[in-house]
């Protein structure tokens, strides 16, 4: 694909910041109202739900005002299961960016991932099955677990990043690539021993690959489609990438004949659909975004590195290939660090971060998100660091 | 409640159109991307969807533009059941309008009123079970009880508007009220003949009351909710008064225990919610959309009246006590007219209508949708008055 030209050139060849993202500072972010700055007292910094800091891109902005502004009844798409425009730009992007070719006709909507693994998770296993699953992980897929009855077959990462292919047969490997909290992004030889693994045991894999876009170099995202095209089910979204968990619009490239089937069995509407803004924003994102996000992603690259350079040498750090998370192992401090590391972070530090247990890590992690400007990224890895001397 | 004061006086106090609502030309509309316009030849002027051709009011705009200028991350409302400050709009309205007092607990929300529907009927009924409904009926409805192997009791309305309550149980009486495509808006009297059913065969009322807002003095919406409030769920969204049907995001308001507890048990994430963008608009439609609303009340309460004084008197025309729908009854004319009206007036006037057996009716009849202004009804009127001479 080309992309369109309609797109205003706010950042230049050279990625300077010509968006202002990395000159946000704490009092800028105070006034947000979301859920990330809204509910930490005044003198926390939060750094612990997936939401960046950065404003969304002008070109998502203008896409919905656009669709506000000119009609706002039901969309040419009503009654596409991919909601038309949307099942393109996916397709399009999947394959400019990653070499990969979606079925756009295997393409169903949802209005955000965890309600697509759940719908999925409710149509091909059972309560009481195990489920495949790097640990630790995405806390809402692990409550989603939890919820549903479904048991944890973990696939332990490593300090150094590795894991082990476990012995176990699984009806399900739940894949999150990149991977939520490590910030690993998994190579050619373990994605192809995880497809060894899933065709051994005849599992379905369930790829959540809402990172893909927020991946370092050399490091590359591969799609797992691409590895076993018609034993996965891809569950993406742009909410991620281009920082809007409020627009409702996720993807399930559905590549396995049996789910596409299971699906088509359900009442047609009993899973509902993205509203139009959300569809617009995304189709926005994907289309239109890349300038935006090239900036963000060299924001990122630093901060990452930043982490790596600022925090004490005694705190366990594997930089992360993709993602804006990073996972801290604060164990070499004792108590009363290691005994609650997110408790003492917050109390001592005065930054809100995610508490390793809540990822099913122990006690001493925490995940720290590091979407962030370098201003407000110095300030919560200087108050870490102090709380730590 | 009292409406904050927040409001762009655009409406003046003698209901003058102040938004230019009602000049609205066929020229204008036809550059709308909606399926309402856009799906239409350029010599036809569509009047099938139940989209109005009013553009939103300038309070839900601002409102999608606040959100999208500020923080479209995860709202402070994330886990809340009913989305926050929707439950709370929605219960707000519900007393100021209709004396009803919602619980807001008891609200649950999902991407749209087809969704709910299908929810709920999964939930309480089976295939082949009877669900009792006014005949003729929404045809979206009339698709899921097909799609979900429901069976239709009917209730048929007869040209006066009105009805007897049938002998034969049923688990559900799925009660359309402000009535589509009929436009009755069902009195104390009917609403009681209908509660006294509905608790002899121990039947859950599923009340769809999204044209609530659509009532023209002096019938007045009574919530059924008020009528029988342990037996009822009440369905209804913004979108149709306030013309956005691009916007997802519906209320069910479940009085009934027994279905909360079915849906409790239910994975918590499997049938999504609406997003932020789509709570947005719709609170900002409730709080701050009234004076627009009254505007197009105005405009539509002419509208119906109008068709009236302009169709010839052979068409079959009961003026609609709600919604901007009219039924017409085209029988009069013989064939070809009588044996396929919508075609014959898609073919001959120009102008695109719901076909009576859409909506379960017979072939003679058509839905018109009259939510546009005086110059495009006039047009309207005038092509059928004339393909019909």
């Amino acid at each position: 694909m080309t992309y369109e030209c309609d797109v205003p050139d706010d950042v230049d060849r050279h990625g300077r910041d010509l968006h202002g993202l990395d000159s946000l500072n704490v009092t800028a972010c105070r006034t947000r109202d979301g859920i990330k700055w809204g509910v930490v007292p005044p003198d926390v910094i939060p750094s612990w739900v997936a939401d960046m800091d950065f404003p969304i891109a002008d070109v998502i902005r203008e896409a919905i005002a656009r669709r506000a502004a000119t009609d706002l009844g039901y969309p040419t798409w009503l009654e596409q299961p991919g909601c038309g425009p949307l099942a393109d730009a996916f397709a399009e992007r999947m394959e400019s960016r990653y070499g990969w070719r979606p079925d756009p006709a295997h393409v169903r909507t949802y209005t955000d991932l965890n309600q697509a693994l759940q719908v999925l998770l409710h149509l091909t296993t059972r309560p009481g099955d195990p489920i495949a699953l790097h640990m630790p992980a995405y806390n809402s897929f692990l409550e989603t677990l939890r919820d549903m009855g479904r048991r944890v077959l973990p696939i332990p990462i490593g300090p150094d990043g590795r894991f082990e292919v476990p012995d176990e047969p699984a009806p399900v490997l739940l894949l999150i690539n990149p991977q939520n909290p490590s910030g690993r992004v998994f190579t050619q030889p373990e994605l192809a021993a995880l497809a060894e693994y899933a065709e051994r045991h005849d599992a379905l894999v369930i790829s959540d690959e809402i990172h893909a876009d927020l991946v370092y170099s050399p490091a590359r995202h591969i799609p797992f489609a691409t590895i076993l095209p018609e034993r996965t089910v891809t569950l993406t979204s742009a909410s991620k990438a281009f920082n809007m968990g409020g627009v409702h619009c996720a993807i399930a490239h559905i590549g396995a004949e049996a789910v596409r089937t299971a699906l088509d069995g359900r009442p047609p509407h009993i899973y509902g659909a993205p509203g139009a803004l959300d569809v617009e924003a995304t189709v926005a994102a994907w289309r239109h975004g890349d300038r935006w996000l090239e900036e963000v992603l060299r924001i990122l690259d630093r901060n990452r590195q930043l982490i790596a350079e600022r925090l004490p040498s005694r705190v366990g750090y594997r930089m992360p290939e993709g993602t804006y998370l990073a996972w801290l192992d604060l164990s070499a401090y004792g108590s009363p660090v290691a005994t609650d590391a997110a408790g003492f972070l917050e109390r001592e530090a005065r930054v809100k971060v995610g508490p390793g247990p809540l990822y099913g890590g122990g006690d001493a992690f925490v995940r720290l998100n590091f979407g962030t400007s370098e201003a407000i990224l110095e300030e919560i890895l200087a108050r870490i660091s102090s709380a730590l001397a």
